[in-house]
C-alpha cells in the first residue's frame, strides 16, 4: 500500500516524497563519484596505473552507498508518517553521504595516504551516526511494538559499525591499510546476510506473506 | 489523495509532475554543490585549511535548500491545480536556486570576501522574492479561504526574509561577517519552529487528522 | 487518470516511465548548465564581467528547456500508449537537448562569437526538428480526431520555429546579434500565449472540465 | 497494474523503487557524458575538429545506454517481486554502466587509440555480462513458464553480444576501427527489431491485450 496520505498541514512531508528525494540524491551521488575518475593523460595501459587507487576507492564507496540505499528503503517502507525532526535527520544523513565523492576522490588521488584515509573514515563514521539518529527518531515515532522495531531488534550491526569505523580511523595512524581494511569489514558485514545476528528479521518478515 | 487529475488540455501541468521535476532539480543542486569542494592538493590535514570556507558555505547553502524543499513541498501539497503562470513562477524560482552552487563556490573560494558574499546575498534575495511570487500566484488561484491561505497566515517569516537579506547585502560593505550572519539568521528563523509567529498552522493543521 | 497500463510485452514502455525518464534528463540538463558558470578568478565585481555572456546564454537556454519541458508534458499527457518508434524519437530529442550545455557554454565563453552562435543555433534547430518528428509519430499513433491533434491544430509555432532558427543561423554570418535575436524571438513566441494562433487549444480544452 | 505490494519485511525492495532508482542513475549517466564534451578553446569551426571523436563516442554510448534503459524496463515490468540477490545484481549492472562516461571520454579524447578502445570494449562486455546475470536471477525467481521467460526465449541477442564484444576487444589489436565496428554492430543488432530471432516476443505479447 502506497503511503499517499491525504493533504494535512500537520504532517510536513509524506514518506513517499522523502523517499523519492533521498533516492534522487543517492542516485546522483553514486553517479557523480565516477566523474572523479579523471581520464588518463596517456593512451597506454600504463596510464591506468594512476587510476587504480581512485577506482578501488570508487568501488568501496559504491558498495557502501548501495547498502545505505537498501537499508534506507527498508526503514522508510515501514514508516507511515514522519515529522519535522525525521525530515531534518534525513537531510542530515544526506549531507554526510554527499561528502562521499569528496572523501573518495581525496583518498584515491592521494593513493590511500594516511590523512585522506582517516578523513574518509570520519565521513563514513558521521554517516553511520546520522543513520542511527534517523533510525532512532523513526522508531520513537512508531513505538517499540512496530514491525520495524521488531525487525531491527538489537541492531547489532548498526551499533557495531561506528565502533569499527572509529577503530579504523585510529588504526590509519598505525597502518593506513589496516584502517582501510576496517572500513571494508563494515561493508562486508552488511553485505553478508547473517541470520544469527538478526533473527527477528526472518521471524517477523517471512510468516507475513503479502 | 494523489493529484492525478484527468487529462485536460486547459491545465498545463499537474502538480504531481511539477513537484517531481522541482524535486529532481533541487536534489541535483544540493548534490552538485559538493563538486565545488575541490580535492586538496596535499595529503596533510593542513591542506584542508583552504577547504574550510567552501565547506562552511556548502553547509549554509545545504540548509537553505533543505528549507526551500520542505516549504515548497508544503505549498504544493495544498495546491490542486496550477496554471501557466504558476508553472513559470516555479521555473523562475528554480532558476535562482540553480545559481546557488555558483554563489556558494565563489563566496567559499574567495574566503567570504566582500563582493562574493554580497553577490551570494543577492542570489538568496532573488530566490526569496521568487518564492514569494510563486506563493502569491498559488494563493490567488486557491482563494483566501483555502487551507493554505490560513496556514500561511500573515506570512511573517516570508515577508521578513527579503528584508533581512537586503540588510545583509548592505551590511557586507560594513563587515562581510555581519552580512553573512544576516543570511544565517534567516536560515535559523526558518529552522526553529515558532508557534507564536504562525499559530494558524497549528490551529488549522492539527484538528484535521486524515 | 494515470497511464499505468497492465503488463503487456507488445507495448515497449509506458508513457509514465518515459515521462519520468525524460523529466529526469531535462532536470539534470537544466541544472548542469550552471556548472559552466565558472567561478570568477578575482573577488571584485569586475571579475563578473567575463561571466555575463555565459550568464545570458544560460538564461536563454534555461527558458528554452523550460518551454520544451512544458510542451513535452502536454503532449505525453494526451498519449495513452507508445511504440518503439516513439521511444527512440524521444531519446533522439533528449540527445539534442543534452547538447545544450555544450552549445550554451561555447557561445557564452566565446562572447557570442560567430561560429559558436551558429553552432548553438544548429543545436536549437536539431532539437526543434526532433520534437516535430516525435510529435508526428505520436499523432500518427493517436489519429487525426484525437484531443491532441485538435489541440495542436495547424501547429503554426511548431512549423515556424525551424524556419526562424534556420534564418537565425544564416544571419549570424551577417551579424551574430541578429542571429541571436532570432533565437530569442522563437523563445518569446512560445512564452507568450497567443490565442489567435491556437484557438483549438482553448476550444477543446476549456469546455471539458473534469 | 502498478507493483505496489504491501509492506513486507521479507521483500527487500519493490520493483517500483528499483526501477525509479535505476532510471535515475541511467538518466544521470546519459546526461553526464556530455560534460566530457569540453568546450573548444578557439571560436572557429576548425576548433570543433578535436571534438568530433568525443562526439562520435558520445553518440555510440548514448545509443547503447538507451538500449539498456529500454531492455531493463521490459524486464522489470514483468517482474513482480525481487530479492536481495536481484537488488545487488542490479547495482552491479549500474556500476558498469556508471563507467561509461569514463570509457567514452578516454576513447574519444585519445581519438580511438588502441588501448582506450579496448578498455571501452571491456566496460561494454562487463555491462553485458552484468545484464545477463541480472536476467538469469530474475528468471530463476519467476520460473520457466513466466511471460518474461517466454518473451526472452533463447535470448540469441543476449548470448551473442558478449561474444561479439570479446571479438571486438581482441580485434582492436589488429585494427582499432574493426574493434569499434564490432561494438557498433552489437548496438545495431539491438536497435533493429528482428522478428525471426525473437518470435516468442510477438507471439506472447500481442494476443494478450489487457
Amino acid at each position: 500500500m502506497r503511503r499517499t496520505s491525504p493533504k494535512r498541514h500537520d504532517v510536513p512531508v509524506t514518506t513517499d516524497r522523502m523517499e523519492t528525494f533521498s533516492d534522487g540524491v543517492i542516485a546522483i551521488l553514486i553517479t557523480i563519484m565516477v566523474l572523479e575518475l579523471n581520464v588518463p593523460d596517456g593512451e597506454h595501459l600504463s596510464s591506468l596505473h594512476k587510476v587504480w587507487p581512485v577506482f578501488g576507492s570508487y568501488v568501496l564507496s559504491f558498495v557502501i552507498i548501495g547498502i545505505y540505499w537498501n537499508n534506507h528503503h527498508h526503514m522508510l517502507r515501514a514508516t507511515e508518517r514522519i515529522n519535522g525532526a525525521v525530515l531534518w535527520a534525513n537531510l542530515h544523513l544526506l549531507f554526510w553521504l554527499s561528502l562521499f565523492p569528496f572523501g573518495t576522490a581525496w583518498m584515491g588521488e592521494r593513493h590511500i595516504a594516511r590523512t585522506p584515509t582517516a578523513v574518509y573514515g570520519v565521513i563514513l563514521l558521521a554517516a553511520a551516526i546520522a543513520y542511527y539518529i534517523l533510525q532512532t527518531l523513526i522508531l520513537r515515532e512508531l513505538g517499540p511494538d512496530s514491525v520495524l522495531a521488531l525487525a531491527i531488534g538489537r541492531d547489532t550491526k548498526g551499533k557495531l559499525s561506528p565502533v569499527i569505523y572509529t577503530a579504523g580511523i585510529l588504526l590509519t595512524f598505525v597502518s593506513r591499510w589496516v584502517g582501510l581494511a576496517a572500513y571494508v569489514i563494515v561493508a562486508l558485514m552488511w553485505l553478508v546476510p547473517d541470520r544469527r545476528l538478526e533473527p527477528s528479521l526472518a521471524t517477523v518478515g517471512n510468516p507475513r506473506p503479502h
